[in-house]
């Protein structure tokens, strides 16, 4: 069974700040492939005004740590965290298959 | 900006059947692209060896709901359950962007 490293996390943006982190966390997205990333989902609660979360698939943990670095995730970064409230949940996990993922098909 | 519907959820198996209730999960997703799923990943965590995670992608919240009907799902989901512990975690969202997800680029 392949293995592939997944990201599931979330965050809080200050009241009246969410589109903005969204539009942040969106925009970097077209150049994460080049950086390893298969999947990057961006999306928002249904039940508050504050959540955000994003799913992630990339080809290991050690890809996804390097993005972490790279000099437009961390400007983003840098943009977003006066946004956010400091509330962060994260989750990693073995992709072990699926639909629309890299593992299931291979 | 488009939204699609998204929906992240966790199981804990109980002890020892975490790769059942996996081949369980994976074992049907082809079929889903059918029924207007667009991702589908099934990921375990590493930091226990109880949890799963989904993370899915869907033309429509009724989307979802209606495949939960479905007979091959119903029969998935019999199966499987009697292998959990009965915790589960969801949250729902509205998938705004990101990379390789439908709403990214249309």
């Amino acid at each position: 069974m392949s293995v592939v490293y997944g990201y599931l996390g979330s965050m809080k943006a200050r009241s009246g700040h969410r589109d903005e982190v969204v539009e942040i966390l969106t925009g970097g997205a077209d150049g994460l492939r080049a950086a390893g990333c298969h999947l990057y989902v961006v999306g928002v609660s249904e039940s508050d005004d504050q959540t955000i979360w994003v799913s992630e698939v990339w080809d290991s943990k050690e890809h996804h740590d390097a993005s972490l670095q790279l000099p437009e995730t961390r400007a983003a970064i840098a943009r977003a965290m006066p946004m956010l409230t400091g509330e962060f949940d994260s989750h990693e996990i073995a992709v072990v298959g699926g639909l629309g993922v890299p593992v299931a098909n291979d």
